[in-house]
């Protein structure tokens, strides 16, 4: 057991656990607000009402709720996992010469902008996963098809399962659309931050936003994070334990976009979430969170996600800093 | 004892805790690059070479190597604690009224900007220190002595001893040549974001930024924290325990100005530094440490310090997200 | 006569002048938007259909239509003669040494920033008008009372006639209530910007702010620019000519905040607008034309202004570039 | 004549203009300073201190001095006529849909942004340009070859003879290497600013930049801007005269980057300067100017075009707002 006289509430996964997962699905559920993505058809033809809440604990028990089968792309949920892998790849000196650490509060979408040393801010935006991107090009595998299938290995490593791969019309659709992307691989490759060629980055980033996941997958990709790199449920291990601090770090620092601190202050969890309405958080040492209901509020992040993250972390106790009060704090 | 297999390097205070401070001071020693912070000519006049290290344990236990015995100012350290007595004052909807929870990169001092609601980023930046402080002014006592003994006070609580207040000539000499800082609270008297008058509130926060302190008054003020509000030296609850998240989680992402992601990856510890050349870093559930060394690099951060917390959180094994791997991950 | 085969719509001033502005009068009665500014009640209490225009010739003829014997307060109006008298006094170089020339869209006022060097980007904006605000101080007067004695003459001479002084009223609501320029005045003497203390600099600014007029006067101070600094009322210089063209540069490029470079395409003279709802415009050699509508647009320009000096420019074909076709021109 | 009393310095071109020229020269090649321009090859290769003055008077009197027959490359000279073009065939309203026309003080090149509207902030930096560029291909002409051969046929009309073309050598390196263009074109494509493909507007942007003229070419083309629209040296109309004035407007206030509230200041004129080291400036009704000189200072402008010009302007009284002072002003 944990810390002493701390309460495991996901000891018994089809007790505790589920019954905080239903709970909070109930609460998410009274929310309506929030507009699903639509920057690209395939992104607004889904179920708004989608709604799926999972969890996996670092002994691998799983459960989940909701719309738990349905499958989504990845987006923004790819960045974590492709920094580990970088990070893995060329060590961290290697990457943050083309990525800085630092948050960045810029919400405005008409400005691109680098840090004082010409770098992306940090590996959770855009524009520094694309410098992370380009870093797993020049594994010798000149072919792009070996990229891309390599992408989907790496995310089914941590998700436990041979995932159904990449959307293909979502790819084709980002690619197509995604001139926003496209400026900001153009100014990197102006500062030399790119390790690979603009539209071999380009793609290979569409690529690893269009790959398919369900709320399950990804709660066990985030216990894969949780239990230090091992796949609780594969009994893998999927990235070097000393390689997962910084990924959390990042994730706790910059993880919700310009929302980030709120998230932290409020559910303090190392989490990351995409435009398809998805989130994921870790509770290190314990287990993988993840929600997925595609309405997303001002900041890009899902309503309904968030407020059942926040219920969970509540109820659970799972803030980081939470941990603060000692046995003998009476 | 913490979780299975990890050692605790702190149980016996004499021994490998005082071994582990020793050695990061060593370790600092070498370093002899940075400028003490000559805004004032109270700053400039210290000792450059002045280095002392400190910890105190959740359970009371006390080391300190080096010059344990110098007092300095608190500067910007005393912007958590404020934070968090004005958190038990108002709550945290009514502080955050007047202040944001998101971290801004700005390093350039000729700038003054708010958030989209017109509010300070975050309370650990000065705008947000002055936001705060002058939520502390309204507290019945007219009397601006009051109010600066009473801001001793509640620093002597969490240090565990009666500090010996307000260096007066750092204070005036801060008041009479503050003047970014006068601009500051100008400004957010324009929006309404003060909760008292600019002259009331720039001369308490001057005042909270004069008061004097070691080392090892800032470890003990760390360890405070770290038992989750409750005074490990002097056994009296200084804050209530759910004050303290917020505190802890402000500080990891925006402590240490425009280098606190650096800072969260690297040594991973909510913490707070202030141009004096003091670094306090909380270990949530496990202990409070405190570094002092006026030399300070281009952030504003002291040089020595951050080397000897590096050091003792890769040595100690402190980082917040390095709890992440579980006993079964071989 | 001017150019060869221009004709001089304003030689004849009780013809077709005083027609042209009873015919801009009307086109700006149609416009029944915008918004007095409020931010002090004195101005908010004015008459929202206040309207008058006037135009002065270099030759010293004079017109004017609508409400021009009501007085109201000079406003952001004072910039450019406040600019003028400092570049006499300490001479082009010592006035740029401490604000730029340069333009700055900027439009949020949440934001105070300086240029690289750290000065205020121009002398129309409020920052910049404090800094050469400032120059003015160090006369030898220090008495106060001399100062704002010594303003309202300046003003005077260029309006060729004794104002009726101060508005305490507003001078007295802008000294309680201006806290951003308050703001912006710290920062100033933060970076060693201000030639005088804050306090005499700031009461002097908003003395000068204050200053009373009538559209006719402001059209007089206009001609007196136009004229090359001769006052075309009083036969009186005012101003060393070889002052003008930096003062008529300014204007024409940041004279009407974040709207500026719009005006310039469209009526493309040198002008200044205040939040009092005055605009004066400059014709080169020919007239000074003034406007005075308290309804603002969202940039704080008024609204009938706007339209009117649009209209005169058009119509009487003023535009400082229209000058560009030669007679040959067919 | 011009106006009453004021000599006109180029009635004789063979006379004192010449002379103005010569002393100009004399006094720009005293400067040993700047950077030639090195993004490209092709721009580093060129010899630093090629140096050369020309003039053309709105009558058509031509003068030049030093290396008068070395030819460069447009670069960000195209920008006034491509955008006067653009003008005439669209009209204002059309035009400025997708560009602004207000200043912005930017220096920094890792930032890419956009105004409120989500437009370049005007046609004289980049972004406002690509912009403008966009609004020329629809011409009917979906041939390429057509509308690069358009593009040299409208300078070539401004210039007064057919220019000898693209040099394919820059094209080529600049469309290989423009990799802020490119982004900044995304950029504007994710806003739907171009009204062309992406890459057909990025090909006849780097193609205007690389069309090659003289100095005397340059100045001919200033001289037609001067004269309304009309070539002084062939005779034809090249622009209707009303779209004269906003070019020469936007020249004025955003046409040497951001040096040009400086440069409006000192020297007055409408301008425009090129990294190739060409600037030419327009004295409205009487002539135009051009210096070609390749050493660059930090805006990136000539260092000794800009010294030149200045020289020109105060001896030969060409600031646009010296007019100011009347006849009777003695």
């Amino acid at each position: 057991m944990g810390e002493a006289g701390r309460e495991n509430p996901v000891a018994n996964p089809t007790g505790p656990l589920t019954e905080a997962l239903a709970a909070a699905l109930t609460v998410g559920r009274n929310l309506k607000t929030g507009t699903v993505a639509d920057y690209i058809p395939q992104l607004a033809r889904v179920n708004p009402d989608n709604f799926a809440l999972a969890a996996c604990t670092v002994e691998g028990h799983q459960g989940s709720v909701g719309d738990d089968a349905v499958e989504f792309t990845m987006q923004s949920l790819s960045k974590p996992f492709v920094y580990a892998r970088a990070l893995e790849l060329k060590g961290v000196e290697a990457v943050h010469q083309r990525v800085g650490v630092e948050p960045t509060g810029d919400p405005f979408d008409s400005i691109i902008r680098l840090d004082a040393a010409k770098r992306p801010h940090n590996p959770m935006i855009n524009a520094g996963a694309l410098a992370v991107t380009s870093l797993l090009i020049d594994e010798g595998a000149t072919d792009p098809t070996h990229r891309s299938a390599a992408m989907v290995d790496l995310f089914s490593a941590f998700a436990g399962r041979s995932l159904s791969g990449i959307d293909e019309s979502v790819y084709q659709s980002e690619r197509a659309t995604g001139h926003r992307n496209r400026a900001i691989a153009h100014l990197l490759n102006n500062f030399q931050v790119l390790a690979a060629p603009v539209e071999d980055t380009l793609d290979l980033y569409f690529q690893q936003c269009s790959v398919r996941v369900t709320a399950p997958d990804l709660a066990v990709m985030a216990a894969t994070l949780a239990a230090g790199g091992w796949n609780p449920v594969t009994g893998r291990r999927v990235l070097e334990s000393h390689r997962v601090p910084p990924v959390l770090t990042l994730m706790f620092i910059c993880g919700l976009y310009d929302d980030s601190g709120r998230f932290a202050l409020e559910v303090g969890l190392p989490a990351k979430s995409g435009v398809s309405g998805g989130i994921l958080a870790v509770v290190p040492g314990r287990m993988g969170l993840a929600a997925y209901a595609p309405r997303l509020d001002a900041h890009g992040n899902s309503v309904r996600g968030l407020a059942a993250l926040r219920h969970l972390s509540t109820t659970l106790g799972l803030h980081t800093f939470a941990c603060a009060a000692p046995a003998q704090g009476g």
